[in-house]
């Protein structure tokens, strides 16, 4: 966060309306204002400049009521691009507000990935509805995209691809761009064009960039690159976004049945992608649902009580373990003061491990070549602090209870709980990754699990041993 | 993750060497057994047919030692991209190992923007060095790159642009682009061409794709697009991220004072800040520096260590407010069996919102607008899930103990609690972000540090009052 000033050292004159951030905390007051007090003249005028993408942004800020009111005041002004815009919870409830006719027509304008991305969340009977409502060309391409997987390169990518043959010249490609732009047939942005071979096989691609900069009669086939990446269309969303990354791609075509080119994906769509992933692997180590912040009450409350469930059983667990200790802790109360002290630093420090391996993993950085070096890393890392943590906690609890041997007791099960933590937090997303289950998901409830039995059983345990 | 036949129905065949995903473990597996062999032509053998970015992955997995191997092996034919694609900590060891007139040659190969990414990681003296074996044209780029404050627009920006005049035609343009890249002045990569003034202040942008699909005669001022967002060089990475994915843009012109065009940002610098930028918010919420994957064990250790500090404080507040029970306890040991399932509890319910509130705030899904809203819908989800878990564990604290009033007051502690932590979970994040301190770092402690103390207070004094 950077303050305004040193935010924009220009001045704000030299900007118009349009190129500054169009939404500000100031403008959204005033659009509530006026909302609010049904002045749709005053709504439509402050709306007006704005872009679809700021339009998007404030109907994801407003409540449900101010919402529909500047739903119906925008009205058949509506524009394709801020529904596909708009966050998926959000979206559900605009398209619940907006006619069949109008979704349709809404859908229609839009390129046939974005389409795809809106009426994949219908139902099946309001599916059936806005297809019926779409033109019949559009609605193959959709129905045929509806076909493929859901989060895989089909459904991402768009069917509106400029293909050239490998015997054109680059004059001829750019006549060929001119005359399809006469008939409206481009895709609506576009970076590279493919070079085909007669069975519409991909054998080379041409950055546009690389078009311009070529003179007319050299052929097509001169300056395309036979390398580049073909992705398959049943590809998952996630290993499309890792070449995109990789590769520092912007467009890359995608290939169905005999190597046949079907579509090509972009990289705008791969940012969403990106988001999406990142927002899934945040969310789920907090057991929360990807679109939380737009959920109703209920649906949010019952979607978090699943997770607080199984935390409970966790929970319960320890206090089992605690339970197996009452003779214990009635003899000695200090060691109820201080056992939460050792399960929570090895939750902490296991947690720490737990996050390095699980984004580790979902970035392709920990792999097999690696695993064992990093679980080597994070033992000795847990032993090391196991000891400098062992040290000061055991000072803490000597002068605390003037007990050297509580000290001692506290010290050694420090000691075991962070190495058990750094063993459980890298092996345990290690496992659930070759098990082919999502490391974020299950990793931390497993960890705190055993960080907390761990923690609670050696420090007890070790206190009826050495104390009584 | 999807299993390999689904990921990849086309037969593999029909794939070149180059088109598959070049990096596989078993590649790897070998390229490892050969450095370990000293094979260096096996190693070069199996190395050559690779992409830079999967030699920089490669890099990435290996040992220091067999890095070191590898890099000697590759030697001169070392590519200038291998450097750019390398993670930070890793990139730092591989530039200790070049020698500066190499490491020179290399930045020199590379855009500014590239360029700038591995010199400002450098020391001053090492900064010097390479920069003086630099050629004096791109030097002085660099140079001026470096004076533009560090993650701001200027540092990320490519210096070479292509700007046509007003008056100017589709033909004429097309003719300056071929004429650039006879003399190789183009940048490597670019996707709009920027419509300047005499004073060199851009007016409008068009895509490649709007040159290619006009004909000549068209003036450029006409197919323009005069609200393109500009963006001051020194706004911050951050923002200039928003920005692109906001308006899904894949390049924008930078401005420098009085508005003059001084660069311009590509897509692919902004997904690796759109990564940088997750890579924070997900390892500062468990206390972990961004590249601890790659530090030395001693540097991890460290920078961990002063995180499980802070939480030891945390944990330690919370013994005091056990201890204050102490008497309690000894009269009642249940209440210390029981008493880590209501502050655990409190942790996770917190975490939920925590998380929902953090992420919700980087992706300004979260304003002044919302804000309130979003916390009331938190508080109610808490008292929801407040009320069911008080049941549930009620209930079984009843059934363990035979005590219907230590149910009771489990049951209240817990309502309290998970109140508590609706609260504090929305809030903080909420009041950090407003003293422009990132809430990602803070917020957990806090949190935790508040779910703990209430949770054991309002058990044991309940506990107290009730049960003795």
């Amino acid at each position: 966060m950077v303050d305004e000033p040193a935010r924009d050292p220009m001045p704000e004159e030299t900007l118009t309306d349009a190129q500054r951030l169009g939404l500000d905390a100031e403008l959204e007051h005033r659009i509530v204002d006026a909302l609010e007090a049904d002045d749709s003249a005053g709504v439509r005028e402050l709306v007006a400049p704005l872009h679809y993408a700021d339009i998007a942004d404030l109907l994801e800020h407003l409540a449900g009521d101010d919402r529909r009111k500047l739903i119906a005041i925008i009205g058949e002004d509506f524009h394709a691009d801020v529904l596909s815009e708009l966050d998926e919870a959000v979206r559900d409830n605009v398209i619940d507000d907006l006619e069949v006719e109008d979704l349709a027509a809404v859908v229609s304008e839009l390129d046939t990935d974005d389409a795809v991305d809106i009426i994949e969340e219908l139902d099946e009977e309001e599916q059936l509805q806005v297809l019926e409502a779409i033109p019949a060309g559009d609605r193959t391409l959709i129905e045929e995209a509806l076909t493929y997987p859901e989060d895989s390169a089909g459904r991402l990518m768009q069917r509106e691809v400029v293909t050239v043959p490998t015997f054109w010249t680059v004059g001829e490609a750019i006549d060929f761009l001119r005359a399809s732009a006469d008939e409206d047939s481009l895709p609506e942005a576009f970076y590279d064009i493919f070079v085909v071979d007669p069975m519409h096989r991909p054998v080379g691609a041409i950055s546009l960039s690389g078009v311009l900069r070529t003179r007319r009669p050299v052929p097509v086939s001169e300056i395309m690159d036979p390398e580049m990446k073909l992705i398959p269309v049943a590809m998952d969303q996630e290993e499309v976004a890792f070449l995109f990354r990789q590769r520092d791609l912007v467009s890359a075509p995608v290939v169905g049945d005999g190597g046949r080119l079907v579509g090509a994906i972009t990289i705008d769509d791969v940012v969403d992608v990106i988001d999406e992933e990142h927002e899934e692997d945040i969310m789920r180590m907090a057991g929360v649902q990807e679109d939380d912040l737009y959920s109703a009450v209920l649906a949010t409350t019952r979607s978090r009580f699943t997770w607080l469930l199984v935390n409970l059983g966790t929970a319960v667990l320890a206090s089992v373990v605690i339970g197996l200790f009452q003779g214990t802790i009635e003899q000695m109360v200090a060691l109820a003061v201080l056992m939460p002290i050792v399960a929570s630093m090895g939750g902490n420090a296991g947690t720490q491990t737990l996050t390095v391996a699980v984004r580790g993993l979902a970035t392709r950085e920990i792999t097999p070549t690696n695993a064992l070096r990093v679980m080597g890393k994070e033992l000795l890392v847990g032993g090391i602090n196991g000891l400098l943590f062992a040290v000061i906690t055991g000072l803490v609890a000597w002068l605390w209870f003037s007990s050297p041997l509580l000290g001692v007791v506290i010290g050694l099960a420090m000691i075991a709980n962070l190495l058990v933590a750094a063993l459980s937090g890298s092996l345990t997303p290690l496992v659930l990754d070759r098990l082919r289950i999502d490391p974020a998901v299950g990793s931390s409830v497993i960890l705190t699990t055993v960080t907390d039995v761990v923690g609670f059983f050696v420090f007890l345990a070790l206190g009826a041993w050495l104390l009584l």
